[in-house]
C-alpha cells in the first residue's frame, strides 16, 4: 500500500484559502461551450488550466480544434512508474433560467460551507481536485510518485466531439493504465462513493411540419393535422403507462442487473421520502418492477428535455401551429447501442407519423453505458485513497448519468476509468444555485494525493 | 314576399359613384383599434359613421367607452313593423408589414374592380352596404319598411368587450326580431352564402409541475416523473386515434348533422386537393367518419395551440424540466357548453394526472357554438334578398371560426344572427392588400335594400 507523504498532507492543509481562490478564480469564468457568444470565455478558461500546469513545469500543449481547446499536459517522466490519465472539463451548462439564481451564476458565493456558481461541482471544482493534488507533491517533493497525463477539454456539455477525433487520433501519446475522472456524486453527504458504472445516452432533437404556415384553429382546426397535436401523441406513444419504452427491439441488448447489483441497491442506505422532499415531489414512478435508485441509474429511461411549438405568450391565441418540435432522450445501460436505437426510433417515429405532416428526427449525440469490474487492482487502489481521504471507505454505485468520454477511453486506449466523485446529489448539477462543499473540495485534494501513492504501487 | 319598390333600386344604381367615393372617405381614416397612435384617428371614423345616420335624420347616440367609441342609431319609429338590429365594426387591424403593400393601407386603390384597402371588406365596406340602403329607402320613399337598429362598435379587432358590457347592460334598449351583419365571406366568386352556423371555443392552458426545480435527466431520469413527458402523454389521451375527443361526456350535448345539412356540405363544390394545396399538405386527417367541410366547420376540434417547456435552444441538454405548459382549445358546435366543458375536462385530467405531477387548469375563455335553423323565416327572407341583389341562390355554410358577438346577441338579446357576407374568401383579411369587389359592393346595398322589405313581411 502507497502512503502520502506526511509533507504532502500538510501542504494541503496549508493551503486551503488559496485552493479556494484559484477554484473561485476559474468559476468566474462563464466557459459556456454551448453558446458561440462565449467563444472567448471559453477559451479564457483553457488558457486558465494550462497555466495552472505552466507553474509546475509540466510538458502543456493547447490543441486547437474546431470548438474549444484541448489541453494536454505530462508531468516530468518517473521511469517504471505506472501512468494515470485524468480526465476533465473547463466549460459549464448554460445558467439559464438566471433569474431563479440566489447569487449571480459567474459570481463564487459562499454560504455555510458551500460555493455556489455553476460549474462548481460539475465539472471545475471536481477536476481542480487532482491539479491540487499534483501541486501538493511537486512543491513538497520535487517530483510524483507516477506519471500523469492531464487531458481536460472544453466541449463536455456539448458533446466532446472534437476530444472524440483527439484520443482517436493520439492513442500512443494517450497511453496509460487507468483514467481518472471527478465528475459524479458521493452517496451522500459523509458517504464516499466510486461509481462503477454510467449510463449511456442517446439524444434526439424531433422537427415536426404541418401546413406551410401558421393557420387560423376556427377555420381549420378539426381537419389540418396539427403539429403541436401529432408531436404529443408521438412523445406520449414512446412509453406506456408501466415505464416500458414502446420502440420494438430497445431492450434487447440490456443486461440484465445481477442478483448481486440488485442486493447491493438494497443495502444501500436510501429514504424514499427524503428522495421525493430533496426533488420537491409527493410521489416518483417509473418502470414497474424496479426500485427508485435501480430506475434512476441502472435501468433505461426516457425523458423529454425540451418541447415547443405555436404561441407560447400571454392569454389566447387561435392558431395552429404550421411547426413543433421538442428534444429528448434515452439513457441507455450496457449493451445497448446508441446507432441501433436510432435506427429502431426511427422508424417507430415514421411508422406513427400522422397524415399531413413530415418530420426530421435529428441526432443529437449518442455514448453507450459502461460498467467497470468491481475486482480492478484500481478500483481497490481508489478505494484506500479515499479512506485516507475522507476516513471512511466508500460504497460501490452506478450513476444515471452518462460520461461519453468513458467509453471512449475503454474502446480507444483499452482502460478503465476510475470515477470517483466528491459532489453531492443536490449539487443542482446543470440547475440554478449549482454548488460544491468546500470540505468535500479539500477532502478530494486529499484523496487524490494518496491515489497517486497507491497507484504508483501497482505493478 | 316584399319587393323592394323599383325607385329604391334606381336610387342605388344612380348613385354607385356617391356610394364609392363615401366608402373611400372612410376607407382613408386609418382606424387601427389595436394601436393607441391610433386613437384619435378610431374616433374620426366613429364620428363618420355617426354623421352618416345623422343625414338621414336618425336617433344618433356617441357612446363612450374606456376604449372606443360605441355609435348606437335608431331609424324612424315604424309601429307595428318588426326591428333588425345591424352590427357592424368601424376599426381594423393593423396593416403590417407595410412594405407588402403594393398600394398604401390607407389611400384606397381600385384596381380590376377591385378596392384595396385595410377595412376594405373588415368590415367598412360590407358594413356600409347596410347604411346606404336605409339612404336609398329614406331618399325615395321617406320612411324604412321596419324598425332598424344600428350598433357600430370600434373594438372587434382586440375583443369587443365594452360592447358586450354596453348590450349586458342595455338589453331593452336593444330589443329585435334579428340581428344582421355582414362580416363574413361569400363562398367563392359569384357564389353567395348564408353562414347559419359558427363554432364556439373553449379554450385552455394547462401548467404542470414535477420536481421544484430543472433536474438532470442523467441522474433523475427514470424515477422522477417529468412534467414534459406528462405533458405530452396527457394531450396525447384527450383525443384518439379516429380523431374522437376522449373527454366523457363531451359529445352528450352535440346536436348531429341533419341529413338537409350533410347534403348540403356534399353539394357544395369544393377540391381537397385544391384546399390541400392552399395549406401546403399533402394529407389531411380528421375525426372518422366526416368531410373535410364538415370536420373544420361544423364538428368539435381539439388543437395545442402553443406548447412550451424544458430546453429550447440550440444543442443538447440533459434536463429534466420542473415544469410544463400548453395552450389549447375545443372548437364546439350547438348545444355544447363551454362550463360543462371546461368541468369534465378538468375530472379527465386530474384523473389522468401521473403520479409526482401537480396541475393547475387555467378556463382563459368560452363561448358556445350557434346555428340559425335553415328553416327560419329570417333565413329565408335573406335568401329571397340575395337572390334580388346578387341574381342567384346563396349556398349554406358552417363556419369554423367563432364570432364571439353573436353568442352574446343569441344569449342576451335571444336572437338569431343573419351572417350575409359579401365578402371573398381571397380579401386577405388581416393581411396586407385587403381588397373588397365594388360589384359586390353595389350587390350588397340592393340585397340590404330588399332584405328590409323581405323582414318587414314577417310577423
Amino acid at each position: 500500500m502507497g502512503k502520502t507523504p506526511p509533507e504532502v498532507d500538510t501542504y494541503i492543509k496549508d493551503h486551503r484559502s488559496e485552493f479556494e481562490e484559484d477554484l473561485f478564480e476559474l468559476l468566474r469564468i462563464p466557459s459556456i461551450s454551448v453558446d458561440s457568444q462565449y467563444k472567448e470565455e471559453t477559451a479564457r478558461a483553457a488558457d486558465w488550466v494550462a497555466t495552472q500546469f505552466d507553474r509546475l513545469n509540466f510538458h502543456t500543449e493547447r490543441i486547437e480544434t474546431s470548438g474549444h481547446p484541448i489541453i494536454f499536459s505530462q508531468s516530468p517522466m518517473v521511469e517504471g512508474a505506472p501512468t494515470a490519465l485524468v480526465y476533465g472539463h473547463y466549460d459549464v451548462q448554460p445558467p439559464d433560467p438566471l433569474d431563479e439564481w440566489i447569487s449571480p451564476p459567474f459570481e463564487p458565493n459562499v454560504r455555510e460551507g458551500n460555493v455556489y456558481a455553476r460549474g462548481a461541482t460539475d465539472d471545475k471544482g471536481q477536476m481542480l481536485t487532482h491539479f491540487k493534488s499534483a501541486e501538493a507533491w511537486m512543491k513538497t517533493k520535487g517530483s510524483l510518485p507516477l506519471n500523469l497525463i492531464y487531458l481536460i477539454e472544453g466541449e463536455e456539455e456539448v458533446g466532446s466531439e472534437n476530444l472524440e477525433h483527439f484520443i482517436e487520433k493520439f492513442q500512443d501519446k494517450l497511453a496509460c493504465d487507468c483514467v481518472v475522472i471527478s465528475d459524479t456524486s458521493q452517496f451522500a453527504p459523509g458517504q464516499p462513493a466510486i461509481t462503477y458504472g454510467l449510463r449511456g445516452i442517446a439524444y434526439y432533437e424531433l422537427r415536426l411540419s404541418g401546413p406551410s404556415q401558421d393557420l387560423h384553429s376556427g377555420t381549420f382546426g378539426g381537419a389540418v393535422t396539427n403539429p403541436a397535436n401529432a408531436l404529443a401523441t408521438m412523445l406520449a406513444r414512446l412509453i406506456d403507462e408501466e415505464g416500458k419504452i414502446q420502440i420494438p427491439g430497445f431492450y434487447d441488448d440490456v443486461v440484465p442487473l445481477t442478483t448481486r447489483e440488485r442486493e447491493g441497491f438494497q443495502s444501500l442506505s436510501f429514504s424514499e421520502q427524503r428522495f421525493q422532499d430533496l426533488v420537491g415531489v409527493k410521489n416518483t414512478s417509473g418502470e414497474s418492477g424496479f426500485s427508485t435508485l435501480e430506475r434512476r441509474s441502472a435501468r433505461p429511461s426516457y425523458d423529454v428535455n425540451g418541447i415547443w411549438g405555436g404561441y407560447q405568450g400571454e392569454g389566447a391565441k387561435t392558431v395552429l401551429p404550421a411547426k413543433a418540435g421538442a428534444k429528448f432522450s434515452f439513457r441507455l445501460v450496457p449493451n445497448q447501442d446508441p446507432q441501433t436505437i436510432s435506427q429502431q426510433l426511427q422508424d417507430f417515429l415514421q411508422e406513427h407519423l400522422p397524415p399531413g405532416i413530415t418530420m426530421q428526427l435529428v441526432d443529437l449525440h449518442g455514448a453507450p453505458g459502461v460498467v467497470v469490474p468491481l475486482e480492478s487492482p484500481y478500483i481497490e487502489a481508489s478505494a484506500r485513497a479515499i479512506e485516507h481521504g475522507f476516513g471512511t471507505s466508500p460504497v460501490y454505485i452506478r450513476e444515471g448519468g452518462s460520461i461519453p468520454i468513458v467509453s471512449t477511453f475503454a474502446s480507444r486506449l483499452g482502460v478503465d476509468s476510475l470515477l470517483l466523485g466528491w459532489g453531492q446529489n443536490d449539487d443542482n448539477t446543470h440547475s440554478p444555485n449549482e454548488k460544491f462543499n468546500l470540505a468535500d473540495y479539500h477532502r478530494g485534494i486529499r484523496t487524490s494525493a494518496c491515489l497517486w501513492s497507491e497507484l504508483a504501487t501497482i505493478q
